[in-house]
Formats: C-alpha cells, structure tokens, sequence
C-alpha cells in the first residue's frame, strides 16, 4: 500500500524508471506479434497517405528550413533531417483516419512512435527487435497516460493522439538513445510540456498534423534530454503538470497498476474499411453476404439495416457528393462494399461516389435504428430481384477486439493503400519485409521499399 | 450590438482581417517608441542570456538536424534555419527571466514575437520600420487573446508566454509573409493548435523553452498557412477551440472592443532588476538612499523594510547559498544593491552571493509585512553606524507603468547584459543601432553587431 502511494505521487518516475529498465526479452513473444501487426497497418496508412495534398504543401512550408537528408518520408523518398522526416511520416500515417485505434482511448497509438522511431533508425543502426522493443514501451507509455485522463481529457476538446502521442514518441526515442532514468524523466516531462492538439480542428489538415507533431515534438524531447536539458521530473502528476491542467480527471493508477505485465498493444484494432467505426458492422454484414451468395449491383432490389442509433446521427447522408461526404454516408458505403467486395480509400474516390451504378444503389438501401443493436452489431437483409431475402446479424464487426482482422485480411488493406505508390510487386514485397521486421537486422530495406521506383 | 454579437462568434477572423489591414501609418507614433523600448529590452535580454548552459545544451541537440545558415542565434553568431534560430533566440531573452512583461497578463510579450521576426529579416530584407509594425501588431494579437481568458487561463497551470506567444509569433510572421485573411485565419488556427506551455516547469530550462517554442511554433504556424495548409477558422473562439479547452473564462470583448484604437504594448514594462517584480520597490529605495547619501557597506548598521506580504512569502530566504537562491532572497538583493548600486544578472552571481562583505551586510537586513502596503510599494529606513536614520518610501518601484524606466535606465540595463558578451563599445554600438531600428533600412546590422568579435 505504502508502495502504491509513493507510486502515485511520482508516476512520471515510474514510467521512465520502467521504459530504461525493459529488456527486450522481458516482453511477451505474442505482444511483438501484435507489434508487427500494428507497424504494418501503421507503415500501409503511411505509405498510401504519403500522397495526398496535405503532404505537399506541408513539404512545400518546411523544406527551406529542413537540414540535411537524414531521413526518408515514406512513400515519396523526399530526404529530411529527422525532426521533419518524422512530422511528415506522422501526418500521412493518419490523413486518411484509417490507422489503428486503441478503442479503450480512441488513441491511434502507432503514428506518434512509429513516425519518430523510423526516421531514427535510419542514422542509428538497430534491428528490428529493438524497433519493436522501443515502439511496444511508447505505445505502454502512451497510452496508459491516455487511459489516466480518459475520458474527461478528450471530452474537453484534446485531441488525445496528439496530446498523449508526444509521451510515446519521447518514451521509444529515448530508449533507442539509451537516455537514463533522470533524463527519460527529463524527456517525459519536455514531452508533457509540448502536449497539444485541439479537436476543433478535425476536418482540416491540422488534423494530421497532430500525430505528426508528437512525432517530432517527442523525438525533439528525447534529444534534449539526452543532453540533459532539464524539465520537471513530476510533468504527468503534478498539480500543474499535464494530467491536472490538460484534464479533470486523473487516474494514476491507470498508469502504475500491472506495469510490465499487461501491454496496451494487444487492446489496439485495424480499421478494415476508411470511414469512422460506426459504419464497420453494415459494410461487414454486406460484405459477408455479398460473398456467400454471388451479390451483385444487379440483382439486388433491397438493403435494409437495423443499426445503432449513432450510425444514422453521425453517417446519415442520402446524397453524398464527394468522397469525403461519401465517407458519412452509410448509403453509399453499403452500394460502393456491394460493388466492389471491400470499402477501402479507394472506395471513397468521388469519381466512386458519383459512378451512377454506385448512386441507384445506393438508393436501394434503408437504415433504421433498433433498441438493443450494439454499436458493434447490425442486422442486414438483403433481398434479390428473384425475391430471396438474405439476412445476416454481425455480432461483432470486423476489425473489432473480439474479431479481429486476420493476418491475411490485413495485408489486403495494406496491399490496396500500398498499391497505387508502389505499384502491386512493389506492395507485396514491402508488405512480406513489414511482416519480417521482427527479424530484419537493420530497417533500412523496409525504408527503400516503401519509396516509389523512379 | 449585432455586429458585436457577429464578432464575438468568429473572433479568430476578426483578427486574421485586422492583422492583415493594418498599414504602418495607422499606428500612432508614441507606440512605435515604446515598441523601439521593447525590442531593446528584447535585445539585451536575448544577447545576456545567450551565454547560458541552456543555449549550449539546446544547440547541442539541435545542430544534427538544424537547416543551412539562414539566420543568426543574437549574442553568439551560431547560423541556423530560420525555425531553430527563432526556438535559440526565444530561450536566450528568457532565461535570465529579466524579459519585459504585460503587467495585466504577466505575459512577456517580446519573446515570442521578435524571435521569430528577427531571423525572418534574415531571409527577406524588411526596413525597421516594417519589422516594429509586425512586431506591434504580434503584441497586439498575443495580448488580447491573453487578455481574454486571464486570469484562469494561468491559475489552470499554463505558462501564458508560450500559450498565448504562438499567436503573436504567428501573426507577426504573418504580417510579414503577406498572408491573406484567409491564411492569417489559417496561421492563427495552426497557432492555437500548438498553443502549449506548463507552469509546473518553472524553476527548469523548460521554462524560457516556452517562448522559444512559441516563436519557432508560430513562425511555422504563418509559413504553413502561406501553402493553404487548413486549419479550423475558429482556432480560438469555437466550442472546442484554444479559449474553452484553455481556459475556463473566455471574454470575447477583450479581443474585439477598441482593436486598432489601443495598443497594448502601450502597457508593457520592463525590469530594472533581475529578480521577481515583488523585491522590485525595495530594491528601488534601497539604491535612491544609497545614491543620495553615500551609503556603504561599512557605514550602515540596519536596513529595515516594511513591505507587502508577499515578498516575505516569495523572497523570504535568509541565507541563500547560490545566485539562483539570491534571487528570492530581498536580504541579498538589498545587500547587493547596497554595495553595487544595482541589481542585474551579475548581482546575483554565485560569488557574489557568497562575497563575505555581502554576507554581513544582508544580515543587517530586517523586513516586515505591514498592512497598507501595496505591492508596488515600501518603507525604507537606513540607519548609518553614526546613529542617523534615513527613511523613504516608495510610492511605485521603477519600472512600473507608473514610474517607467527611463530611456538612459533601460540603456544602462542594456549594457550591463551585453557587455560579457560583446565588450564595452560592441554594448553601446548595438544599444545605439537597436535604439535606431525605426529608421534602419535592414535589420543586418543589428544582428551583425549582436554577434561578439572572435
């Protein structure tokens, strides 16, 4: 008991006492797996982001500014310092919001670490173990500060990948620095001292911008640090620290209780289709009876789903005009999964959203909400033109906790975001080093793959 | 009153459309002078304090990922993009936390603004001129916002220099970039959205971070906004924009009521004393005595204070062992003030200190809370070895909006922080090019003088 006091009263302590002392083998062979699990998904949103226009112009700000090519931004191969590398890497990783979630927090817990530690491997060589090692410990320390503020902290208009993500990507960074116990404090602490990222600002380009921050605001933290450039050694708990002037709760316990035995990697999910979550049941239901019975746009005459109320509130939009409108409307979700098997960004192309086979379809399905459907539940009936109801109830979606994707259904949404930059031979083949990073001795063919071929 | 009602819904634009309208010559001559007092205080700061253990530690993390030279680090001639070169130049005006302050806000409004304008004139030639109608302008928009949502803003634990600093940074580089309303919306956005700063880091190199982070974050925010990179446009004002996730006041009329009619650095100060503004007024009537009757540390037998509460509650410390302790100690800086006449960075030296002829002295220091006294105010008595008693009592400490220092104070000031760095006649010659910048064609040569001789 006296233990847990002294504990709550310097968590910030706790943390990096236990981030410098981890060794890699102190870690669960099944939480790397899911560690490989989660830096593909994240490696795939990056690589298929690295082409959108918030990339370019935010390239277009900052390259009179960066130094020397250190580091590559994935997807384009445009060589920055690593401070730069890593906003960049941050900002595709999540442009598409089709990154992972940490659905106890809503975090997306691999973009802030994931986007600070590749830019590092590439000037420091370490294995893929160490990798993986660093980016379990930032994801623990990310989000177990996430889990001690949720949810009154997001509640108040953070944006909790950002604000939280700054921690995880000082954590990881230092500990590839190999920082001690007072200058990860240190580091912790110039992390906490950085924490921002407001929820105002979703539907704009800020809002990548946020993990893309962390990434670099954390990797810049740990640096400091190193140089032992001093913070408080209290920045999560106290009084005026992060937790108390950022949220109005704060539960340290969420942040000592069962650390180094349980890891927050295992509860973390991948988005199988590029819209918000509470789509994923319909697109699966239609989808999986799609599948078994040979569906087409032709010969469907009805689709009717009996959904959660929020799926109606937050994506009931009949008509949608442009992709990103597309994406809040379960309408056309439901017509694009039907047509082409799966609901990916390239689903959500307004030329897709426009194609007139997808809009009379579309059409054709109706949502109504029912009491007692979970949010991870639906309810779809299909009927044919011959007259054959079809119907299905999704007990849990894919992609959630309970029924995650598989091995195999992960590569495909890593195949389609990897594609159109890498071309399909170069998409499988940084698909197969991903897969291996675990056993890869340096990083830096996974980084050349990831650059489009000239 | 509707058009007050409109405005106070889109504060962010309002002042985006007020930034970007403004002409030089709308803005009366006297704040152009105080303006001019500012950036020399700014200067003085920025050049002493750049020989600080923080700027080594700083630069040494920086450097690997530091951009070419484009802009000079004032007071040690290290060349740097222009973002680190403004992040440098922030920590060094704030480290000796002798840097000017908005007495309404305790903002230190300087800092963040004319660190990041000041590599900008690097890059791009801009005539003073220019550069104090930015820099003005910069003030104006950090003030307000920070006038808006004190005091809770900072009793919630936010240092209110770097939270508010990202704004005035990013609207003076803004100004100077030539953004359109549009984009000045935008860079006030991206501002808000790093807006960022603990107070618990106080008494840490984390704290004079604060406004080098705020310039650099700020100078980013405008550079980014010039490539239409999109943010909310209203960063500041929204539901879950930077006022209501700051701060739980938020009065709009402090930003909207009287703009472009009052100038708020109008009401900026700056310290004759490199200590808490509390021991400020002792201090004052400590060297009035001194000068006017020729007291020495040998001829005093007792130095008796009546003072507010707080400066006992703040600086009560009786024997302090290191400058930093001399700092909130009012026993030692009258000691000092005694002997040298002053009370700058070098009063507060460790040997000074520990000076065995200033020992014996403080200890001949007695002060005492008396009701009735305000904190601007105190009661002096001096008695000499001879017997005879001399009183004063202050009715406002020099440097006070009552009794502002006097342009031959603030340049005494000045050079007692640039002579260890740039000798006696690089001090007076940079005083005088700063004392100039309203007619000065380029900044250059305020820069180049603000580098030591090697």
């Amino acid at each position: 008991m006296d233990s847990a006091v002294i504990d709550r009263s310097k968590v910030t302590q706790v943390l990096a006492n236990f981030v410098v002392a981890s060794k890699a083998d102190d870690i669960p062979e099944h939480v790397y797996t899911e560690a490989v699990r989660s830096f593909l998904n994240w490696a795939g949103c990056a690589v298929g982001g690295s082409i959108h226009p918030t990339l370019d112009r935010t390239l277009a700000a900052i390259r009179p500014f960066a130094g020397q090519g250190q580091a590559t931004v994935l997807g384009r191969g445009d060589k920055l310092d690593l401070l730069h590398a890593a906003l960049l890497n941050g900002i595709s990783s999540h442009v598409f919001d089709f990154d992972d979630t940490h659905l106890k927090t809503i975090i997306h817990p691999a973009g802030p670490i994931a986007s600070a530690l590749l830019p590092l491997a590439e000037t420091r060589l370490m294995s893929g173990r160490e990798f993986l090692h660093a980016f379990i410990l930032g994801v623990e320390v990310e989000c177990r500060i996430g889990n001690s503020v949720y949810p009154e902290h997001y509640d108040r208009g953070w944006h909790i990948t950002g604000t939280a993500g700054v921690f995880g990507a000082a954590a990881a960074a230092g500990k590839i620095l190999g920082l001690n116990a007072q200058q990860m404090t240190w580091a912790l602490g110039i992390a906490a001292t950085q924490s921002s990222g407001l929820r105002e600002m979703f539907g704009t380009m800020c809002k990548p911008f946020h993990p893309g921050r962390a990434a670099q605001n954390g990797l810049l933290a740990a640096h400091l640090a190193a140089q032992n450039f001093t913070s408080s050694e209290r920045g999560i708990e106290a009084p005026r620290g992060f937790a108390h002037v950022l949220s109005t709760k704060f539960d340290p316990a969420e942040i000592t209780e069962r650390l180094g035995e349980t890891w927050e990697i295992s509860l973390n999910t991948y988005k199988p289709f590029a819209c918000g979550i509470v789509i994923h049941p319909a697109l699966d239901g239609c989808i999986q009876l799609r599948n078994a019975h040979g569906l087409t746009a032709e010969n469907i005459a009805s689709i009717e789903l009996k959904v959660h109320p929020l799926v109606l509130e937050l994506t009931g939009k009949t008509e949608p005009r442009t992709g990103l409108e597309g994406k809040f409307s379960v309408y056309h979700s439901c017509a694009a999964a039907i047509v082409y098997g799966r609901c990916g960004e390239h689903e959500y192309a307004d030329e897709v959203v426009t194609d007139s086979k997808i809009v009379a379809l579309r059409r054709k399905v109706r949502a109504e909400a029912e009491k007692g459907i979970h949010e991870d539940q639906v309810k779809v009936t299909i009927t044919t033109t011959d007259g054959k109801a079809h119907e299905l109830f999704v007990e849990h979606a894919i992609g959630s906790l309970d029924r995650p994707m598989s091995n195999e259904e992960l590569d495909g949404k890593v195949r389609d975001l990897c594609e159109p930059v890498l071309g399909a031979s170069g998409a499988d083949r940084f698909i197969a080093l991903c897969r291996d990073v675990a056993n890869a001795s340096s990083l830096m063919p996974i980084i050349e793959a990831g650059i489009p071929a000239r």
